[in-house]
């Protein structure tokens, strides 16, 4: 946990501070000016406004796509979990029971049993599913579900962490563990896809320390991506359980050589979180910078005028335009409001193209297009928009992916030793990688002395022949170390 | 609330029960056997199974374009309330408290205020929408979220009524009542066209009782329908709250007289309610029967071989087939079973059309459709599907919905005195029309001596020059009667 977390801030947010000098500030004040979420009057949840709604549909909707694509389906599992099922998994109940909100009264009455809050449903499925598997031909069962999950945190902040939160869960249950841990990559490669191709959020896929890992799990995987402030955040999770749930919670299927058997699952999840991520890696001084895929408002144009006929004579022009862009999320902007405002609104949302168009424009049969991303300008014939305009948007897209890896890039130094660590983390932050030899005991000490902790060994990375770079025992491993939000 | 409701039945289902001896045992038994839902480990709450979560997809897909298309945003509002927030509207919170989930621990700690599940949320938006609304230049605001409920319910149906439910609420803010109340009916118009249209159920639009209103409004809109067995089912509703909630909550805004003013406000829902009375519209004693429009499966494919070669040979024969059809919702069940086995397990789960194609088919080119709603069997030629199957889904569409409105209109009946109606409800069921002078006392007298409650006014219906059918007093306006779910 990060010390410089704010309380909720609730009122009106007049000046956005700066993102170089007060980052959780900056951040705070994005999010609540550019209308994307709010505090509410209830403690430790938010409220999702249309704007980072929308965002969010753009990013769910692609990924509810891959997820049906790769063979599963969407279930939904009852939100309230009787106590004693969560107590099954001893690991599982300590890493999330202090998190717990229950419900104690229903109906005028006491309960006999509290009902939990779901905050993740492993312990659900494996119950319900001892219904519907019993022989190996049941299997593979691969499950989704969309739902809010809830987990009691005393600082919370938007996006990132409060008690409400809106994501998806997988759970699948396999009849080996070869099979299940191929599922564990399959969804991490998904993640990767939604983070990268649709978020233009560069991401390192790998595997947590057992340190790291989810509370009942063999091991996890995450991918991880860095803020521009340096820290990194755990973009999205998949888990390997092997037997651990299913022995728990006794579901069992009878093998093809006729013998009762324990499927092996996974689950694996991405968040709202993501909007946070999203936002913290685009963003700058005016406020957000949405990429293309996903933003709520593509194009946004802003017609310039003095007069009535001004106005009809733009809205005449336009007509034409308005149709070659049929296929472009696009606003337009007649608010009785000078252009300055609306062009300032409009780069506070981060909406990746402004198109402004007054009479000068039109007596020469153009438009001015201006770029959010590095606020290039350009004069575009009416005519050319209906092409430009994708294409410029595909060229927005790929420039703030590339942006974004270049300064991953940038801020990721290779290091041999603790006393380097510490000097690194002492004046600045992003990702430190260096050989390991996996112990926690050094992941423990690294915290100590950095604040930092592992955040993936990656994917593909191979046993570096050099020493720990904390203890200097042989490495066995490659890692990535980060403070991390 | 009817008396035959059943309390959760686990286990597997073996036969289905008979809808025309036993119609809520064949409910229940074809939502389970056809994999739409079941009960769960947890009291009173469902597992909405991967076909039935697709099935409400489609519906929520529909609905989602209609509210968007009207001009609404989707938000998301937090999923638990401050009890003292529902406490401040009195008629609200008494219609609401007895059915409260109550969250009174958190994070290891009693809580000094419990929190509620939202039953609903009008009480939440009244508070939130505070910070945004001040001038009536913020008005209206148009919102609407996708989300899970709470009523803590003692007996429970699958669909119809669980302790847990998915819905969309939809609440909004105007400056005038006109605007307002024009929104209701809009809103309610949207929801005749998802059932109608989309799910095929006849619908009648019209105006709820004082007694029958919702817990806070003015008054309420609702859209019934009418089920196999002859009763009711309030698949929708759309309410008008004028100032009732603003005022409660203290939303005001300026005004364009610079007064500080009360919005108007509405609210409306639709649930997966509506998939049981899908189920109960068009379900029959072979199971259920899926619209097109909605259904999750539009087409199965069921090959018919004994051979590898036959099976490559029907393979190669319907990969052109496959292209033709690829807008449809398609599936091909190439199981190791029985075709017989396979014909009635796509009848159970009411997939509008099958294909059958084997060796003897093939031989001439053709393949053996049979519709699921008239069991209607035709040789259509291969090349002819691309340009076939479309129409005649469109075709069992539109036949689906003449039936139901058929049943419909065959079992409604105008009536004129009390005992009348006593003695058609002790044989009968099915929508009653009468004149009626709008006391609560006959509705009263009516359910008392029938179990009949008045359903709606119908829209557009005049006030007929007859007494009403109760108490003989002056007729005020018609209204539907019936035994309701």
């Amino acid at each position: 946990m990060a010390v410089e977390e704010e309380q909720p801030e609730k009122g009106f947010v007049k000046e956005i501070r700066k993102q170089s000098q007060d980052f959780p500030g900056w951040y705070n004040d994005v999010v609540r000016k550019a209308e994307l979420a709010d505090y509410s009057a209830v403690r430790g949840c938010m409220v999702i406004r249309p704007y980072g709604f929308a965002l969010w549909e753009n990013i769910r909707n692609a990924l509810d796509a891959l997820i049906k694509k790769t063979g599963h389906e969407n279930w939904y599992f009852p939100m309230l979990i009787p106590l004693s099922f969560l107590q099954k998994e001893a690991e599982h109940v300590e890493g999330f029971a202090p998190e717990f909100a229950l419900v104690t009264r229903g109906g005028g009455k006491e309960l006999e049993e509290p009902l939990v809050l779901r905050p993740t449903s492993e312990t659900l499925l494996a119950t319900t599913l001892r219904d519907y598997v019993q022989s190996y031909r049941d299997l593979p069962v691969l499950t989704n579900q969309w739902n809010n999950v809830f987990r009691w945190e005393l600082r919370t902040r938007l996006f990132l962490r409060t008690m409400e939160f809106l994501w998806q869960e997988g759970h699948t249950f396999h009849e080996t563990s070869e099979e299940a841990e191929k599922e564990v990559y399959t969804m991490l490669e998904c993640y990767r896809q939604i983070a990268e191709e649709w978020c233009a959020i560069p991401v390192i896929p790998g595997r947590k320390s057992e340190i790291e890992k989810f509370a009942g799990a063999q091991y996890s995987t995450a991918i991880e991506a860095l803020m521009k402030d340096g820290k990194a955040l755990q973009a999205a999770t998949s888990h390997y359980f092997g037997e651990n749930f299913t022995r728990a919670y006794d579901l069992t299927f009878t093998g093809r050589n006729n013998e009762k058997q324990y499927p092996h699952s996974t689950s694996w999840g991405m968040s709202t979180r993501i909007v946070g991520a999203l936002i913290m890696v685009h963003g700058d001084e005016s406020g957000i910078q949405m990429p293309p895929m996903v933003a709520p408002i593509q194009v946004v144009i802003v017609p310039i005028f003095r007069s009535e006929a001004e106005r009809s004579q733009i809205a005449a022009a336009l007509a034409p335009v308005l149709e070659d862009l049929s296929e472009i999320r696009l606003k337009q902007d007649w608010r009785d409001q000078r252009p300055g405002f609306k062009f300032s609104e409009w780069e506070l949302k981060g909406v990746p193209v402004r198109i402004e168009v007054g009479p000068r424009d039109l007596a020469r049969n153009e438009v001015t297009v201006v770029r959010r991303y590095d606020r290039a300008k350009e004069a575009i014939g009416l005519r050319d928009l209906g092409v430009r305009i994708p294409a410029m948007l595909k060229q927005i897209q790929d420039a703030m992916f590339a942006r974004a890896m270049e300064f991953r890039t940038t801020n990721t130094v290779r290091l041999d030793s603790l006393p380097a660590m510490v000097e690194h983390f002492q004046r600045g932050s992003g990702f430190v990688l260096t050989p390991w030899c996996g112990s926690a005991e050094d992941e423990l000490k690294v915290k100590e002395l950095t604040g930092a902790t592992t955040r993936v060994i990656p994917t593909g990375s191979v046993a570096p022949a050099a020493a720990c770079a904390v203890c200097g025992k042989p490495a066995a491993t490659e890692v990535i170390w980060a403070k991390a939000y």
